[in-house]
């Protein structure tokens, strides 16, 4: 009975992801296969690892492309489950950050050519799959002499911590900035692109069950370019206090956390500073104090590559952006982050390390066969 | 014992307040008198009425004052108290806001006149009093065709009120703004500049004791221009709700309460919104949901006008603010906040109806024999 039932199952499944197949979401080329799903909920009930699907040809406008790799990142657990404000026409395929090679090209396509490395311009675009044929307009060209790894995580962290960075106050080389969650894939990125701009970074993370992880931790982030690794208890310590009297006070902070790391960085904040939050992993809010607000001037505002991208109304702060960013790769300034490769097929195991509350590694999913 | 220890502490205060009197706060003219304090502390401890104080000579900076009208806000409370970010040197006249009538002027000054009205042009210069002697730079010129009580209550709450609607986003006739402490000083100004502009004010009060104050007040704000008053038990109900189906969301929330009424506001603001925070009655801090940061867009700042007057380098700004004021005044647009004036000796009976949690009329102190 159970085997009679799940083979309907798996039969209807196919029938309602079919459109996904005959659009622009098909995969093409030898064993082409996607981590797919049909609705929203908990990902290991969800995600569905479909095989062996017919190739479209590619239109004019179109592009076919090979996915090389994509990283699992928590926004893309959100999306699958449906609680993240993104809600991809279903069935969709999971994943939204990745980096593929341009295969073929369409008559009327003109700034890319095979050989190519591109990654999506928008985020739902669904890059957990060997192969895709899409429109154009829907990828962004990268250099293809950067590692993998690094061009596969390019596109959320890098360019997240990137414009934190650029946008919301004025920094120049010797200003400090504040940051909670510092070991979050953003957080690595603010670390380098940081140090490279010459500015000091306070990195505050949480403490750690033994002395010797946090120390581990506390050296490869420094190994990075942080500048001062503290935990969280750490902040509210005189000794703490005592860097000031050499540092000016940071007029940035970036959350990704919430809660009382929220208030306890804000509270450090130079007159005028800014708290950008983009992430908030304990799941509480951002408590401000009143007087921060009034007397000194704080502004808290948040932070959303996806919005950013849709703004974006011509290409060029992008394509500044994605140009100094593998600048800085090739200089050895900028690093992925810590990272585990994982073939697709494995996908499941992966997405289960992702949600590790101690994990410190990316895992990256890949797609040479 | 007692009447001796009281005489010499008399004594002792007189010469502590000696330079107070003999420097830019010496009263002058017949029967000089202000209300002083020469240690922070309780109003009702500390400050002293202190009378017949000799008159220095004008110097050629400077502008010999008589006070008309200084009312008493939350802050001046605060300042004596101790608890305000700005500390004058002791001992001090108190009162911030107020509107004199120029008495004599040195020989360099040219901007002024015998018979003009002035207003303090920054905070702590100490308004309750009946003379003063001060440079002219201090001061700013008003005009004096307005309603004295307008003209004494114009430096804070109405420019406060100006200054953001102005400041924090472009608003057009027709768009919404949220206000809570609707009723508070800055928020009746903020209704009837709203009002001049043609924007629609929904104002959020505390619930009354009983209906018909609830009723009188709803009435009395409506009477100002406010198009909605509401209690903040009423911003979580449908009905309320359902008024986003005929007028556009808020992009301006104003918060003088912090706590849920902040929160609470918040969460109707447009995308993009911003909520500015200039007073924080509850004593609880402002609470903002991580998504209405990252997803919303939503900005929240503070505003302080102490610190806007500091920033000015030039008048031109603060002039043409007074002038549209002053314009609202004449028109009819702008009155004074509800009050009741007060002679300056009775200046601890209008302190303690101040601090009257459901307070709802101004104390304005009254300088004339």
């Amino acid at each position: 009975m159970a085997g009679a039932r799940l083979s309907v199952s798996v039969s209807r499944l196919f029938r309602r992801l079919e459109p996904l197949f005959s659009s622009r979401h098909y995969c093409s080329l030898a064993s082409p296969c996607a981590v797919s799903y049909s609705q929203y909920g908990e990902p290991s009930k969800v995600l569905r690892f479909l095989t062996d699907v017919d190739v479209p040809d590619v239109r004019d406008d179109q592009v076919s492309v090979r996915m090389l790799a994509a990283p699992i990142n928590p926004a893309d657990i959100n999306m699958i489950q449906g609680v993240y404000p993104i809600k991809p026409p279903l069935p969709a395929v999971g994943g939204n950050e990745g980096v593929g090679e341009v295969v073929s090209v369409g008559l009327q396509v003109s700034d890319l050519q095979p050989g190519d490395w591109v990654i999506p311009a928008d985020s739902g675009w669904g890059t957990w799959r060997t192969h895709a044929v899409c429109p154009a307009s829907e990828l962004r060209k990268i250099p293809n002499d950067i590692p993998l790894e690094a061009a596969a995580t390019l596109a959320v962290n890098p360019c997240t911590a990137y414009r934190m960075l650029s946008d919301f106050q004025h920094l120049q080389p010797g200003d400090t900035i504040v940051q909670n969650g510092a070991n979050s894939g953003v957080g690595q990125a603010v670390i380098q692109i940081a140090a490279a701009r010459g500015l000091v970074t306070i990195n505050v993370v949480r403490n750690r069950p033994d002395r010797s992880s946090y120390f581990e931790l506390e050296m490869y982030l420094k190994g990075l370019g942080g500048h001062y690794v503290i935990t969280e208890e750490g902040l509210r310590r005189q000794d703490f206090r005592d860097i000031f009297k050499r540092l000016p006070r940071p007029k940035l902070a970036l959350n990704c956390v919430g809660g009382k790391s929220a208030t306890e960085i804000l509270r450090h904040l130079e007159t005028g500073g800014t708290m950008v939050t983009y992430g908030g992993m304990s799941r509480q809010p951002v408590t401000v104090p009143t007087g921060s607000l009034i007397f000194q001037d704080i502004k808290v505002v948040g932070y959303w590559m996806t919005q950013w991208n849709k703004r974006q109304t011509d290409s060029q702060e992008s394509s500044e952006m994605l140009s100094t960013l593998c600048d800085y790769v090739r200089q050895g300034k900028l690093q992925a982050p810590s990272n585990v490769q994982v073939p697709i097929s494995d996908y499941m195991a992966a997405i289960n390390s992702t949600r590790d509350a101690f994990s410190t590694k990316k895992q990256i999913l890949t797609m040479s066969s």
